[in-house]
């Protein structure tokens, strides 16, 4: 069901020095990229087994400007489980007692993948993304 | 010199009702350890390519309650990166102006490891562990 950890992603206030500092522990790091139709900037830190986001918010409606807001110097956004089947896993979540955000509807993530996001309240504090 | 996210720890208020959340979601879940000297109750969500830990507050002095006084539903408390030599990264770290926690020298730490704690405030916000 929830195999495989896709990304743990950190908001960051400063896309420039969040790099800096992990280029410096020598982590590979991605280009940043451009993401306007989701309000951030991103890049991708490459560990041997799994992927860290660090997300800049761009423009006044950026979905992280609120995090950044009530964590200035950042945090854990939020934590993106690679599934099988959306629908087959939303219906098992759901039944699980943990709420989906939004229309309960699979959108088109940020990377081009359908995801949902379910209630960090529901799972001990954590936002959590399910990307198929 | 950071290779690969050993765990990222979730601090949780019941560690009951969060294991079984991730039970229903299909998420193979370990017994749960007693680990009184470290103050605290876990247990390993075992993901295909890296592992979440749960952890439970236990005894008035654990260094989990002020962080579920702020996040009482829980939240990402610390990730945790596996490092070849921690005398040398604590080195690195340093020089990249990352504050280490503690007098700066290696402990045991909850799993038998030598670790070391960097501040979260030099890390993006993320309160970070390094284990050889």
């Amino acid at each position: 069901m929830l195999k495989r950890v896709n990304h743990i992603a950190i908001a960051v206030p400063d896309l420039g020095e969040a790099s800096e500092v992990y280029r410096a522990l020598g982590v590979p790091i991605s280009e940043p990229q451009v993401l306007p139709e989701h309000g951030v900037r991103v890049c991708f830190l490459e560990f041997a087994n799994v992927k860290l986001e660090l997300l800049e918010a761009i423009g006044d409606g950026s979905p992280i400007a609120k995090f950044l807001g009530r964590n200035p110097a950042g945090g854990v956004h939020h934590i993106c489980y690679d599934v099988d089947d959306l629908v087959h896993v939303a219906a098992t979540v759901k039944n699980a007692g943990v709420r989906l955000l939004g229309n309960e509807q699979p959108k088109i993530g940020a990377h081009g993948h359908p995801v949902l996001f379910a209630h960090p309240s529901d799972l001990s504090g954590v936002l959590t993304e399910l990307r198929a």
